[in-house]
């Protein structure tokens, strides 16, 4: 019985990614922290073929912000990590970028991907991965509880270049009660494929952070008394060396609203 | 007093990575598991920039036994991961491909570069590395014990193709006293960089393998009464896509005979 109840459990959670899936497919545009609970979620770039080399050297060299979770080859729209979704359509929201500069915001990308049929796409690893098992262990997690988007910070943290790319880690942030930081530490360091530990605990100004109530990317969240902003290193990285290193066209998804995919976040438990 | 002593330990350790390098430019030729204890040991193949692609893509879809640490560009001898180090000639001993055949082994391979100058050298985790946690632990490493090889053998897991390249996994075997294969399992998993968990526990014919007397690559090790044999992912594994795909030119390391870098393992410890 317990077996068939643990098979259940994982059917429904695999149910509730196709649907999330078909529903952005149809048109809903939402931040996707919080669905389909217990799945991988990921962060998305596509680019021209001529430019996939130095973005997976990118990647290699910066595995904490850019954690490689499968590679779609030039002009295929298909991943082993989701069965039958297209990665033209089933993410909620996508950006396009034209020479570095944000261009646009489509909820779908099919006709980007006609425009550009080389692409390859990257499908990189996301903090939202291990916010389920932080919730099992008691940790609030603040933009699921207020219903908003994660917070997120361009910093003062250069990546190591590769190629043409270079440019800043961009970092979330979740407040974490302090007798539990060292929970949240321990317990996304067993997610080294989904950013893994925190690369920063407390003192936004040590990582060129300004104001945490203006993020770069996201919505801000409330850090009540006794609450440490805890930063974790995020594949919004990608866009930020985009712009910096204002690559000809590129697609991603919009910050926080991911792609889900149809493999458990235990997958990615070390 | 004790920060100090941490310090000279931790500069013991890198001098003693120094001298093994030097040693080997040198002409020295031996196994390297053992030497330069808490020093991260790599894998190296070096490819023509054609074939760079496909095997960056290999390595990212096999990344238990392909995990990649560097990535030294065209043309290039130089690595982060090792100061004053050179690609050419700090390895023990190295293996020549031609066409997807074992050619000769050399000492130095500075006429190789000098015959393809468009060489990408990946630089991949060891389990090597994570040697001296488990002897920290008690455990005893039976290769280090006895003063040989460490064994290592092809298996029937095909690895996930990429592009030109495919071919089976290589797994290297510890015997590990059946009471301490948890512990073994436990403290090499928290080092996914380096291969991570073992990929099998016992039953070597269910991996292909037809006798542990003789393995593929490396030397034959006791195994005592109430031991288990143990495999974990091998970054030889790349050498057995050279084969099976008939790679042109390829330039590797020869099996257990690797690169010391100046990481410490807690470096890949997550």
């Amino acid at each position: 019985m317990q077996a068939n109840a643990l098979q259940q459990a994982r059917a429904a959670a695999v149910a509730a990614a196709h649907q999330a899936r078909a529903a952005y497919r149809a048109g809903s545009v939402r931040p996707t922290a919080g669905v389909a609970p217990g799945m991988t979620q990921a962060n998305m770039i596509a680019l021209p073929r001529d430019w996939a080399w130095d973005f997976l050297l990118y990647a290699q060299r910066n595995p904490k912000p850019c954690p490689v979770l499968d590679v779609i080859e030039a002009g295929a729209h298909q991943t082993l990590l989701a069965d039958g979704a297209d990665i033209r359509t089933d993410i909620p929201l996508y950006r396009v970028w034209r020479n570095g500069r944000l261009a646009e915001e489509v909820q779908d990308a099919t006709a980007l991907w006609a425009e550009h049929p080389d692409l390859v796409t990257f499908l990189i690893g996301c903090s939202f991965t291990f916010e389920t098992p932080l919730q099992e262990a008691g940790i609030e997690v603040r933009h699921i509880a207020d219903g908003c988007n994660v917070p997120m910070y361009r910093t003062n943290r250069q990546c190591r270049p590769a190629g043409r790319l270079h440019g800043e880690m961009v970092v979330s942030m979740r407040p974490i009660p302090a007798h539990r930081v060292a929970d949240a530490v321990s317990i996304s360091a067993r997610f080294p494929s989904v950013h893994g530990a925190p690369v920063h605990v407390g003192d936004p100004a040590a990582l060129g952070i300004a104001d945490l109530a203006r993020p770069d990317f996201g919505d801000p969240v409330r850090i009540e008394p006794g609450e440490i902003p805890v930063f974790w290193a995020c594949g919004v990285t990608p866009q930020a060396a985009v712009m910096a290193s204002g690559v000809p066209f590129a697609v991603t998804h919009a910050p926080g609203y991911m792609f889900i995919t149809d493999v458990p976040d235990s997958s990615y438990h070390v």
